[in-house]
């Protein structure tokens, strides 16, 4: 069973609204090798584990866990990108969303008022062939070491599109993520026998190159795993001692972060969101 | 952020394999009106939702909670139901997945070891597209409480198909959920206006007259919502007071049930799952 | 503009439910070469229409029009095969739907209530890409022209896979109207110079050794097109003259059929349909 | 059956291309919510109908009758928005569809010689598992509330993108009628029981504000439904008496619109279409 | 069994990177009527041909095998034109692929390292189920027909989307070999008894009206089929005579090019492409 | 560019039909993970390949290479455990095609005449969307070995599934070189440092507890790899050595098998194919 509580896994840093950088981050959100992804793949082969080696499965089940807090933050970070944008800066006598077909991702317009979609940068929904649970623990460990690899690869690549600080923020604290989760992967491989030499990290990266990443890189977030769980796990059984990555280092199972605040997005009326009828504000509103 | 306990949030009641109501129950998990909708609808509802009104958006990330141990409760039930599956009983010489082109689906058997899968009940991948926040609450809340309608119309009919008890406890304790997640949507239009007169519950059933419902009906459950959070909400705003069902009752906001053992799953030698090198089970397994 | 009378375009024979037969024929409804798509695509074609040459539009529209009527044709003869269907032999206690799981295709049990789907006959959903207006008349033609030939084909080899009345008097009805259509778009290819030879009817076969074909082919309904129109048209200057197919006759266009009854079909109510809460029956039943 | 004249339901008002809108229109066209959609919707719910309260079946039946026009009105509309653009202003040297690439939706210029196609606003085609009928009224009427809602919603947004006059007054016309859509669902549900209170219109506008709607609404549009039957029908019964409303009057049903012109488009030499070769031009065209 | 030589079927001429051009050539690579689907339908109709006439198999697989290096000179198209864009012109402090969210299609720079995918112009991915093998041997003509004339009317369109060499000399290499194809499955057609009087090609157009086209003509390759067999085939069976194309010549089968050298791309650091690890590359690279 | 000789890369050993064999083996070839998959994800990578490091895509290109014949291996098994399949055995007076809806996948008697088809064992199209190209070595290797490991996984799951010998041989087949092809993506990742220990292979079979796989092992298959290239590749500088794999034993390029003979598929009149009209035989057939 799944508990809550209102805070963000990470700061979202505020700064100008930026719908083309928006529509790459649904790419991390509802892309192939998104957040969406990686939560309901990681769910799947947590629930569907077989056999006593049960640390496989808790470090598994531990990875999905953070990674709804993942998609939490990127649909937040999405939102705050769009939230307000759409105008032209033409003059007072445009339409309210003149660059709405122009800017980014026409859905974010219509279907929505300003906000995220399961879909990816192309607007491709998300589909449910993408998870897989090979049923077979070394190639299910494998694949997700691809999968979070991959998801470093896309967001910095991706963090060169715009050097919106919102946008930025969300993606170096991701990629700092991603690469400890990378360390989870190929650590539990390494209890099967591997020896990454010095392959890892993928891709071959410097991540303190990335203004935005060093403090988390000094907190050591590379090398932890965040303990969501109430009960016991035996993550530590596994993610432990060092670092496969070439830059080294000692793996750490740890708290959470303390939280931070879901920023509340502001009424457009226009756009009828949420659109409670007027007559009823008094009995429905706080 | 989200935190977890491993503890199911209903029984799985034993009774042998049945890969054709695995194949059914598939629908449930990731049809398009199964729980892995339910979850991110609701998940990008709340996450999305603009304005003061916050009772409407504690309400269905309320509901979006609970949903997520839905997703975990189906994907181990139709692990139950496919767990041992597949073999012909027509003799030793037969090949040991020698019924699995015929019963159920054959990705249970493929592409997992016979385990649960992000498809519906003819083998199509779940779909982002189903995902829908109309970006305005009514007609999130009526898009919603069709939904949850349907959740239980779906879960009525392939009740009809088996009589396994795997099968029937899951899909009785959902219906009763659903029930409880119609009336929160319907209640929450009620608070906008809406007089839901005689029409309600949709489907106009009596869950009483499902043997294995009778249980929760007599906890309330159909008139209770989970409080998965671990902090304050204002669900409470909302769900509470006289039931917008024609059965009545009141309202209440309650904590979750106490939770119930998942169930593990045996190893598959020849399917090779979990498929963990013999030489280094000793250092591998606990 | 469109207008309508309650009648199908050709009659339902009655005879026992015959679900997998009901799945088969979903291709024809729902399926890449199907009604929908048939429907679809010379809607498209004849509202994207450029230039003066509208007698090609006209036939391309007057195809349309009686595609609309195929596909409720298909849809009834779909629900006539389920209706009454998914109840196992087995005796007494047996579950409503019993054989649902294994009988045909899971969504006419669990989405509806026995009734047909825009999908396939292996449940893919239609998909809008099959759609295509090459922005070219020839290309439309040849293009229509297989997708007659194709509807032909897959209704001839399903015919083989049941002898059920309702099912196959649809299909050879269907047939002889695949011919007619054939006919259409090659004669408009002859219009523009093409000689077909004795390449026509595709497939190469003699209508006539399907028994219910014989008194459609005495009606010269393989030669004939069926005017929907309420205003003038064009079709005429194309659809005349000598048949192209091997077989010879005179095209000729004529008024439509005097119409056949839709069978109304029962409640279901162990399955909610139509599910009027039974407290209301008095005020909105007839 | 169904019957045809060439007429739209309402006006092509002229104005200069504007791919961009064309390519928003398509959501309109093509998309999860628009009318390809409601049109396959209310026909399968119409044909699945079971049970002897026909009056519900006929005004699902009647509201699809029309949507066969409004995807006709919007397949028209988007070809005028698209017709003569994708040129480029910088010049005589600029190849003919310079500007395709950045305008709209690249597939206007590729698959078909600019013209509508069944896609949404990004490109993702029109998917039959959109299409839904639940097999149960309440359900279905819900269902089909929710759509009518969200036409509305969705057309109120894009009309926000462009001042073009033939997207607007389009865009109009469907806000009215789906306005009137919306009554007929949500007035279904009161003869079953439901009191509105204040909460509709979904979403909450006054589409006095639409200066293109006015007209329509002065002709009380907004509360009209179109009759397309050529023989009787129950739909009275249903549609009559106050309007659900907040901005009440009285339903009516009524004859359609007299009927408007079909623009006739030019040939497009450059794009092959038609392209009938110019040597058969005697011979074909009129 | 399929054998390779590393050389392109034609020349790459060198331009500058042109990324919008890159989208639309996706069609031509990943489109509906792309080179993937020409492949994929030959390969898959050849290989379920039936009976003895298998010089219309030959025919079919002789072309199967040309479309393999035609997706080879497709993406290497593509990856020519993408190759060192991506990057804004607005000064120094700009980030690296800052206009790579206006620019063309998203993936090309998320996905990849700014090459070639297998998706369409609008990014939606290649779907098997618009590849056909109809099982009939007329059909699969007529349709295979369709396919190249499309595959000629959307590169004569796209054509006009911009100058860039690179891109026209492929397209226009393409369009002589599309309208060789076309002519041999008109051929083939013919020997069954079609007489396409001055129908063909599809579309009515003059290849000679692309000054890129010319040399291809002039050396006869409109009329000319490449054999790729090593060993005999019955092609030339079909292939011979008198062109069916209203513009004549005569059929012939020849030797393929002699084959032009596959362009190097360079490594991308900054996108880590191919990202081996610095620390290796003395005993990984050449 | 690309040659072709006429001959299978493997024999097909004759047996019965099994159409259930035949649905599960689509798997093989259309499939998320199937030899259509491995095809053209390897065709991307070698195309798409960035830097002078050319032994690797020399590696992947090599294996591209046999992966095209091994679809069309798999095409032909599909078809020879589909032909003469679908006939009831009740009597003379069943129809020809009684059993196609209950046995195996309707497609198969649908759509073609008893071939195979671009989906999966669900029917599923293949999608474009399962290729990647992650433009990056080291990931793409990593995603190339889970792509080999899954292959040899499913096949041998499905292995399970019927003793038809046909089925069994070309499984056998493939999973031999499955492992060489696995081999292959691990010694490259071991030449930029990886040691696997004693996790290969994976999954952690012995290939000789399959019988039909003896043989193979024998000839050292599993430890080849094949060249199909008629110039110089690079492709030994990583492909030689010792196997990564636990088994051990020595890479080595070699020519590729002698090949075998594509069997000849007989007309089948009653599904029209391939349909050469009769009054056409003696002109068209040899």
């Amino acid at each position: 069973m799944f508990f809550y509580t209102e805070a963000l896994i990470n700061e979202i840093v505020p700064d100008q609204p930026d719908p083309s950088a928006a529509k790459a981050m649904q790419e991390i959100l509802g892309g192939h090798y998104g957040e969406m992804r990686t939560m309901m793949q990681f769910s799947f082969q947590s629930a569907n584990f077989r056999g006593p080696a049960t640390q496989y499965r808790d470090l598994i089940r531990g990875i999905f866990l953070e990674e709804i807090s993942h998609v939490e933050l990127v649909q937040t970070t999405i939102n705050k990108l769009l939230d307000g944008s759409g105008r032209s800066d033409k003059g007072e006598n445009e339409p309210l969303l003149a660059n709405a077909p122009g800017d980014g991702q026409t859905y974010h317009y219509i279907i929505g008022a300003q906000s995220s979609l399961p879909v990816d940068s192309s607007g491709n929904p998300w589909n449910g062939s993408w998870v897989y649970d090979h049923g077979n623990l070394v190639s299910n460990l494998l694949d997700n070491l691809v999968l979070e690899a991959t998801g470093t690869l896309q967001k910095s690549r991706i963090y060169e599109m715009s050097t919106n600080k919102t946008f930025r923020e969300t993606l170096a604290f991701l990629m700092v993520r991603d690469n400890a989760h990378q360390n989870a992967y190929a650590k539990a491989l390494e209890t099967l026998g591997v020896n990454w030499g010095k392959v890892l990290p993928v891709p071959d990266y410097d991540l303190t190159q990335y203004p935005e990443c060093r403090k988390y890189i000094e907190r050591g977030w590379h090398n932890a795993q965040f303990n969501f769980r109430l009960d016991p796990t035996r993550i530590g059984e596994i993610f432990q001692g060092e670092s496969p990555g070439r830059h080294g280092g000692t793996l750490k199972v740890e708290p959470p972060p303390a939280g931070f605040p879901v920023p509340q997005m502001p009424e457009r009326v226009s756009e009828h969101s949420p659109g409670i009828p007027r007559e009823l504000t008094g009995a429905a509103r706080s």
